[in-house]
């Protein structure tokens, strides 16, 4: 719901108007998006209000008070981002809770007299902090398109929300009513498959796909060949729109370098032989549903479907990547650090500097010389340490609650997979090198150790390695 | 989710588990179902609560919590009505809102500062004031028909509420649940029709049927004719399962007589030739969903369906039962009352009883005959009379809130149709005699004023009427 | 298309018109259908050749002609059956065969000078033998329902070809085109099944069954149970009608009992540990598809589908009718045949005979008695020499080029069935009694020899049979 | 079935083996394909003989037959070119019409004595003309995509029959079935669209567009924006394969320029406001259904579909190429005719090229000029003497049969279509210019006189004649 995409889904919702609420009261509901100027003055703003409060109250009967949110939301579509924040601010300081009612709950609950008046008054008092908002919010649903109207909302609400407080609440009531309409059972999990999903649909992953760009039809025809899979969760009421998708792919082995993977190419597999299945991309493809995880639910759906499809899989494995590592390495790795590298490693490093010139021996210069990663003498000599370091990284640095530094570390820890392998150069495109030094990792879904590495990673922050990580960070 | 039927729910769940996250566990959490015995006895509650602790918890992650959440929803399909109400019983108990953290909650709030913290405290008190059953009762949506599950759970509920105030709170819950679920902007409207329902679904219409009872598949059919219409609401993740259906015959003029519309050897009109549709039937088909109400948008959207298919329709009326006119009758009309009769209706009532020997002029003793209806001279001596009290009981008669006191009254007037005609002996079945001495009545969808009678019905009252019938109550 | 079917489905071609080649054409085509007499008098019927005429010269072009077709066909549906006689004589005497076009194209052909002239000319002759009725056969397809029509002109043919041979070669070539189109690779195999089935189509089930009466929707229903199957084959083009259906019941053991397996008070089996299938009944659906034959692919498709629904079945076996047996035994059984009876059986008889007075000995005469099979003495006298009978006669009797005089045997054994079990008193409904004098029988199903059986008994009417009918045979 | 698309077609087949007849015999049919070598040697070529055999002997029964049909088939994919040759003049040569039969049965045939045996030596006499072949073309349809199948296999046998006799009469029977199989009421009229077709059927679009070849996936996003449509017809067993699709324009006004209509920067219009239909893109996809013709039926479909869903739409018009109107003017029109140019249009001509220097006056000499249509003085000379001469070849140029000469004007007038307007410089792409000097034509498609239309054009190859075209034609 940029300007841009607000347009185009404006164009839709205006075009399309299926038959419901709209068509059912006279036209005078449909009136305001017309007269309604995109920036919201003061004279518009007044007329909003009394139509927000018309709505609230009911007027007409529960039918005419969705036709009149509808109306409401296609106002909201036709107005530019000035426009957007004042109608988003009348309604925080018109409808959220009263406090006095509050006030006044809380001194009935007290005065409860037993435990039927407490509970009561429980109720009363739960009653009092439903701010009106919320039956608005609700309401908006009555759109064409209204859980996506919904959704793409709260992507605009959020960032107000961050600067200024009058949004936050009526952020976290949205954030519930989605979290209620999201729940991960009312879900599709739908293959998204060349012979089968709408281009407008494959259109959508190369503009959400946020690991690793897809570049053009070609590159997602390839990521969609037989030896690979794509699922998303979908909502059944925005068919046309994924709410997180992963990219697989089936091989023999453990994959270690994503441009294998990515190579267009490269031959097929038989899927049917594979050994392996690799996520290798993970999306999250709305904002608004920011704080509504799926990530959890959708790998292992998809371990399933993949078990069913193709008994010869035995084993599920990410090939991910390890966003905060140069960052964590170049804010706290002192050059200086006793045990980087070893006496050979460090003269190997020297040579191979000292033939290119100076910046002997520091790893952060090294790291920022441009396309290092082409010259094999480097490499050799920084395979060692770096790999090191990304192993104790991604095992050992933690944030508060005993979470691991590294986001998607921790995504997967917390899912109860194994830190596995390191991949020496597995990224080497320009983001993998500045994220990563081109490092990648696999995590390892072990469905009999999940819960067990589940519950250690939550209770203690305890990481299941494997032996070879376990080998990297002894020495 | 009687004994009866919901064995062969259970059955139904048991044998068609669709692939979910049931599959995902190892084999575990499904044992219960199989070693928890049907009435509950305390070591099997105890280890229960523990499952249910585990679940609320989130041991072993999300996906296992909602694992555990199906599984706990299988022992309860289990359990026989005393073991339920005990499983209930341990989860109002033991899950129900802290009162301590309640009162903990409202002291901050108190004591916020400034209206930053006063935001913060008043999250953090609607946070306190959320009893952790609502995660569990949520969670059972992880059953392959959770929704149906939950909803069957609350028709089991509800009474278990009204005699027993620890399930009230629990209740109220599960309700805000459902009615966030059941949005009405999620429900899909369908044609239930000979031609592609399922006989599955079909049955279920006869089962459900409240107003005039479905007499087998012949009556069924004929209801379905090329001149009838049937409509239902629908959940997505209920799809066999109507919420909410109307029946609707396409006529000519406004149809008076029940028993003329049902008649199935009576031949078809022309469906493109009709100028009235007749909704003569309308059923609520979940008693779990009580409280939460489709039935205002059903009609509308019905209407708006019928229009676009038959543009030779002109009126939308019901063809409604007066469910309280004879108990209200009995109740608060004296025979003695002035003016029931005119000297004229007296006279031939006199004379239709004295032919019959005896309880001369007492309306409530003819009543009380069996088949008086059969009796023309009587028949003829009444309609007068109990045709102006029933249109006083329903013009006229309330209940607190200025509600009109007939149910089925309310429903319309408050929806803004018009209480438009009286029909003597429109319904001589023997529902239809006990119930309204045979009347019936029709409440007409004006488009054009719905509106404002419910604006003039909800705030003052006030019905809106037709001329025949503000002439029958001037007599 | 009897008239009272013809009716029902006229109805349903006019009133559900879809959008079609109909509404390009003006409305000129259409009127036919309200103008033409139902017994086609000679005016109309002249009239009727000129619009068949230009149908066939194509005039206004291809869109144009298929228009003509569909109006001529719905002139059709508007005759009573002599008018549709008279119809049909029109287009078999004035657009078959031009018999001197063939004999110049035989000309031609025996002129042909070289091997390529051959080959035109007898491309040639092939034109000139394809009748002009063909194209106008073939364009009733432009009908709405127009395979179905199609099929149904056909089931009123039949009866006139067998009777005039004026319609014989009509017939022949609509059966050619009607092949042609029912391929069986364009057929879809669908369950029938409660859940998903259309009342619509269930009523078809109840009035195409041929084999085993289906008693109103109860008795369907138990026929739909979940340890029950029903499959048909349909064509894409008449979705709602049944080709040709089989009903399936999945046991413990083969079945011998028809009335157990059609017992609605019986118990379900739990079908995943069934082992066996029976097929119990198997209809043709179409009579305009006579000779067009589906069975033989139905029974292997639905051993197919079964199979993988349920790996535990190891049997495939039918539970047959053996609709010749007492006419056989009546027109050639001589009473006096010397090894009907053994000694021992031949005294049973007459004891129990004798105890009912008379008729001693006869076969044939106790078999006329009424109810014979309530008496048990009499049924354990006739059980030997019936069972050992029925085994002759449908092992060893034989119609022309070696098929079995049976022709419910006939299709098993051609098939590749084998001749499993006889079954005493497995029908003893009044049917079963009159057709077989309650005998069914087995024919069994391996997928591993079916081949072999097939070639066996179509180059040589080789009977496989197993250890008990060759016992029964022996004796 | 080009060698790269049938590898690709091939694989589709092999690995998406729908569960089919496959299955149901033991896998020995199977083993064929691995084993034949590719270019089909004399061994294997013997061997696949005695299967074709097997196959139309029906050894193994019905369902036995169709499997080794479809293994059969396996076999043709796994062919090379010179393999797949042999293949088929191994059926040509083996499984053709019996001569000495055909002998027999014309004997048959004369010498029957009355109207019934004739008719009955008739019937044998077709039968005797039915090669053997159709059967085993009709059994290929046991391949899972068996109509695509044989389809491809006619693309293949058409250019065989055009230079071998041997192929001329299977190719025409395959034609013949194909025929039956694709009559145009059993095909879809499907809309193609962006928010709704797979990735997998566009790319098809792509690659079978053949008026103005579609560059990449933006262009064909343009074409199928919301002011744009296209429609293809599909068949039940082909779902994924256009057998003819069009590209529709909706706009203001009569286009006469088809860059502008391909500009994916313009602007989109509003559709419902549009009044004209712009038929700019008709292409057959499949060329193994030559001969059996679509393009009549889709137009006059999509005129219908059009109106229905755009009311104000009045004018539906192709604009179409001149394809044969270059290569006619080089052959047939004299430099030296008289009547070319007026004397204003000879002088400006001069002028202009005088300019250029030399070539005065050439008509020919200055087209061959390498874009002489980015000059526009030259443009300005010619577009007078150009587009009368397109109107004259369009109008009064005749092959045999008194058909217009162009072929596309031949498809449109046949149709009934009127000769509308002619398009100065409506093409300059490479192959527009190439074609037809960049002139562009309009056919009008006007319901009313589409029959008339056809009627005069066919009977007597009139052309109806707009009265711009007429003003051309008399100067």
């Amino acid at each position: 719901m940029t300007e841009h995409k607000s347009a185009s889904f404006l164009d839709r919702t205006l075009k399309n108007l299926r038959r419901g609420w709209q068509a059912i009261a006279g036209s005078s509901y449909g009136e305001e998006a017309a007269s309604t100027r995109p920036d919201l003055p003061e004279d518009d703003a007044h007329q909003l209000l009394v139509q927000m409060r018309d709505c609230l109250e009911n007027k007409g009967g529960d039918v005419s008070s969705r036709v009149r949110a509808a109306a409401l939301g296609r106002v909201y579509l036709n107005l530019d981002s000035v426009g957007r924040e004042k109608f988003l601010r009348l309604m925080a300081e018109n409808f959220g809770v009263d406090d006095s009612a509050v006030e006044q709950a809380i001194g009935d609950f007290r005065r409860a007299a037993d435990s039927d008046q407490r509970l009561g008054a429980q109720v009363a008092l739960k009653g009092a902090l439903q701010a009106p908002w919320r039956k608005l919010l609700t309401q908006f649903n009555a759109l064409p398109e209204g859980v996506k109207f919904l959704v793409d909302l709260r992507a605009e609400l959020m960032p107000l929300a961050r600067k200024d407080a009058a949004f936050k609440a009526m952020d976290s009531d949205l954030k519930d009513i989605l979290a209620s309409w999201f729940d991960v059972d009312f879900l599709e999990l739908r293959q998204i498959a060349w012979d089968s999903a709408s281009a407008a649909l494959l259109e959508k992953l190369i503009a959400y796909e946020a690991v690793h760009a897809i570049d053009g039809w070609e590159d997602l025809k390839n990521r969609l060949d037989s030896d690979r899979r794509c699922f998303g969760f979908f909502h059944p009421r925005m068919p046309d729109e994924p709410l997180i998708f992963v990219e697989v792919a089936l091989v023999n082995g453990i994959s270690g370098d994503v441009q294998v993977l990515l190579d267009t190419s490269a031959p097929s597999v038989d899927p049917l032989s594979a050994d392996t299945a690799i996520f290798y991309s993970i999306s999250n493809a709305q904002r608004g549903l920011a704080g509504i995880s799926f990530g959890n639910f959708l790998i292992k759906r998809v371990v399933e479907e993949l078990s069913a499809e193709f008994p010869n899989l035995k084993t599920f494995s990410t090939l991910s990547p390890i966003p905060g590592f140069r960052k964590w390495l170049d804010a706290t790795v002192a050059d200086g650090e006793p045990n980087l590298f070893t006496a050979e490693e460090r003269r190997a490093l020297n040579a191979a500097c000292g033939r290119k010139g100076g910046a002997k021996g520091s790893l952060v210069s090294v790291l920022a010389m441009p396309d290092w990663h082409t010259n094999a003498a480097i490499c050799e000599a920084l395979k060692g340490p770096l790999t090191r370091l990304a192993a104790r990284y991604l095992a050992q640095e933690k944030r508060a609650g005993d979470r691991a530094r590294d986001p998607v570390a921790h995504f997967h820890l917390s899912n109860g997979a194994r830190l596995e392998r390191l991949n020496w150069l597995g990224d080497r495109s320009e983001k993998g090198m500045a994220q990563a030094a081109g490092l990648m990792v696999n995590y390892l879904y072990d469905l009999g150790r999940i819960e067990a590495n589940h519950e250690a990673y939550t209770s203690a922050g305890a990481v299941d390695l494997s032996s070879g990580v376990k080998s990297l960070l002894k020495t």
